[in-house]
C-alpha cells in the first residue's frame, strides 16, 4: 500500500525490494576508488561498437543483463522497464533495451534519471501494477561531450567548475514484496539477494527549479537548487534529520555543487556535511584523475548506487540510505538561445529491513 | 484497485477520471476540419515568443492553464506532472512547466507521449499515490523540423510518405476517484466535468517494435508494426473484439501506416477497418492541406485526444473509445549511423461511466 506522509513524500507500506543489480563502467571510472565494486569494466569504451551512442546502448543492455541474472528473473517476468539516458531522444534505452521485448516505458529527468526510474517502479509495484520492474540508466562521456558541448577532436580547455561525464550504466530489479514474500516468488535466487533485505521506503519525486545559472560547464551549480529543495521537502514531509540516515548521497553535484548545496541548506538550518556523499566526488580522485569538479551524468549516480551503495547495504556497513539523484534539464538548443539551466532532483530512500 | 488482466493490461476498478482538458494549436490545424473543437488556435505561432522553442513551451504552458481551469484545480492541488515532447532533452515541458511548481515526472515516448503520460498518471492515481495528475505533450512543426531532418529555410522537397508535425498541445487532469467521489472532491466544477463521466478503465503498455524502417521521412511506416503489437495484445488480454469499441483511435500513423496496420493485424486475422480512426488523418484535410501523408507529432494525438475525442465523449456521441498512440524512437545521429527507426505504442481505454 501506498500511504502519503506530508506534501511531496510517498511511503510504501511493504516496501518494494531490491531482487538485483548491476553495474557497468568504462576503463577511467575502473581505475578510480570505487573500482573494486563495480561488476564490469570494460577497457574499450566503444564496446566494439562503431560509434559512442552505440556502445552506450551497449552499456545499458549488459547492466539490465547483469541486474536480471542476479535477481535470476527472464526478461518476459518484468512487466515494466523504466529506462532513459541523456542522449537525443533517449537513444542508448531504445537501441539498448529494444531486444529484451519489456514494456517499455521511457523517463526523462537528465541526470537524475536513475531515481526517477526508480521512483516510478517503486509505484507501480506498491500499487499492484506489477511483480518486477527494472530501472535503468547510462551516460558516456564521448557521447555526452559530442552532444551538449563541443566534440572530442576539438580540443577544447576545461573550465575548473566543469565535470567528467560518467561512462558506465547501472540497473535496479524491483520486485513487489507483501507477506515476507516476493508476490511472484523467485526460484534460486542469488545468496545476497535471497535476504530481499534492501527495501524502498519512501520517494519524494522532485520540482523543477531554476537557479539561473547559463553556464553549461557549471551544472552542479545548475543542480544544487533542486537537490536542497527535494531534501528539504522530503526532511520536512518525514519530520526527520539528516543524522537519521546512515547517508545522505547526491548523484553529480561534484565540488562545486556540493558546496553551493550545503550553503543553501544552511538558509533551512539543516546541516547535512557529516553524513553526505556526492557520488561525482566519490567515482573519481579529484586529485589524481583530472576531472576537475568531479563525475557526472545518468551513469555517474546509477554506476556508484549499483555497486557501492547496494553492496555495502547488503553488508550492513549502511542501512539506511537517502539517494538524491540530480539532473540539469540542460539543452544545448535553448541555452544558446540566452535560457537558464533548470534543475531537478528525486529522492529514492533506501533501508535493511 | 489494480487489477491485472492477461500478461500487460491493467484494469482500474475504480477508473481515474477526467477532470479538466486543453488543447491549443497552431494556424494550419485551426483551419483543418477539426478547426471548431480546439479550445485556442494562435494564428501566430512564435507565441510572441523569440524562437520556435520557446513558443513550443508557451503551448505546452496554455494547455495545461486551460485544463487547471476547467478543472478547477489549483497547480498547488496537482500531486504529479507527466510530460514530455519531442524536442531534445525535452525541453518545451522543462521550460514551459517549470513556473508551475508541480513535481514532474518527464516522460518519453516520440509520438506516443500523450497516451505514455496518461497510462503513469493512472497508475500513480489508481495505486494510492495522488488525487490528481496532469498529463501533457506537444509538438511544434517548425522546432521538430530544424531538429529531425532539414532547417525550413533549406526548402527541402518533401517525399510522398512524410507527415506534416502538428503544431499544438493537449493536456488532461486525471482525478482519483472512490466510492463516486474524486478522493480529494473539487469545488466549482464546470458542468462538462461535473458530470465525471469519462474514466480511464486499461492501459496497456507499449513494447519496443522495430520494422527495419530507417527513413526519416517514413514515420508512419515505422511505427505501424508497433501500434499493430500493442491493438492485438490488448484485444487479447481483454478477450474483446474490435466490435466492442465505439472507436479504435491511432496517434499518427497517417495514410502510409495506416494501410500498414491494417495489414499487420489482418495476419492476426482482426479487422479494424470499420472503426480505426487516425489523429494525423483527421487533423488535417489530406486533399487540401497538402500535408502529404497527414498529421505527426505529439501534439497530433495529444490536442485531437483533448477536443474532438474527448468533447464528443462528453456529448455521449462515443462512449467507448481506445486512444493508441505511436511514437517512432528517432533519432537523426544514429539513424545516421545506419539504424533502422523503432516504434512504440501505448494505449488507454477510455469509458463513458
Amino acid at each position: 500500500m501506498i500511504k502519503r506522509i506530508g506534501k511531496h513524500t510517498l511511503e510504501f507500506t511493504s516496501p518494494p525490494r531490491v531482487a538485483g543489480f548491476g553495474s557497468v563502467v568504462g576503463k577511467k571510472e575502473g581505475e578510480g576508488p570505487l573500482s573494486n565494486w563495480f561488476d564490469k569494466t570494460v577497457e574499450d569504451t566503444t564496446m566494439g561498437g562503431e560509434t559512442w551512442e552505440k556502445a552506450e546502448s551497449l552499456f545499458q543492455k549488459e547492466a539490465v543483463d547483469i541486474a536480471l541474472k542476479k535477481a535470476n528473473v527472464s526478461a518476459e517476468n518484468i512487466d515494466y522497464i523504466f529506462a532513459g539516458d541523456l542522449l537525443n531522444q533517449c537513444i542508448s534505452s531504445s537501441y539498448g533495451l529494444r531486444d529484451f521485448g519489456i514494456p517499455f516505458l521511457g523517463q526523462y529527468g537528465a541526470c537524475s534519471t536513475m531515481a526517477q526510474t526508480i521512483c516510478a517502479a517503486a509505484v507501480f509495484l506498491s500499487g499492484g501494477a506489477a511483480d518486477y520492474c527494472t530501472a535503468v540508466t547510462s551516460s558516456h562521456f564521448c557521447s555526452a561531450e559530442r552532444q551538449f558541448r563541443l566534440p572530442l577532436q576539438y580540443g577544447g580547455q576545461r573550465t575548473p567548475t566543469a565535470q567528467w561525464t560518467v561512462t558506465g550504466s547501472g540497473s535496479v530489479v524491483l520486485g513487489a514484496f507483501e507477506n515476507g514474500e516476493f508476490t511472484s516468488p523467485l526460484e534460486n535466487v542469488s545468496d545476497d539477494m535471497l535476504k530481499r533485505q534492501i527495501g524502498v521506503q519512501h520517494i519524494c519525486t522532485g520540482k523543477i527549479v531554476d537557479m539561473g545559472i547559463t553556464d553549461a560547464n557549471n551544472m552542479g551549480a545548475a543542480m544544487a537548487g533542486a537537490a536542497a529543495d527535494t531534501i528539504y521537502r522530503f526532511l520536512r514531509d518525514t519530520n526527520t534529520s539528516p543524522s537519521d540516515y546512515d547517508l545522505i548521497v547526491t548523484g553529480d553535484l561534484g565540488r562545486v555543487g556540493t558546496e553551493l548545496l550545503y550553503e543553501l541548506l544552511d538558509k533551512e538550518t539543516i546541516d547535512i556535511r557529516k553524513n553526505h556523499r556526492d557520488c561525482g566526488l566519490m567515482i573519481f580522485d579529484l586529485d589524481g584523475q583530472d576531472v576537475h569538479s568531479g563525475g557526472s551524468g545518468c551513469g555517474c549516480s546509477a554506476s556508484v548506487l549499483c555497486s557501492y551503495l547496494l553492496k555495502n547495504m547488503l553488508k550492513r556497513k549502511y542501512n539506511n540510505i537517502l539517494f538524491a539523484a540530480t539532473g540539469a534539464l540542460m539543452s544545448p538548443t535553448i541555452v544558446q538561445q540566452g535560457e537558464s539551466i533548470p534543475g531537478i532532483a528525486h529522492l529514492v530512500h533506501f533501508v535493511n529491513m
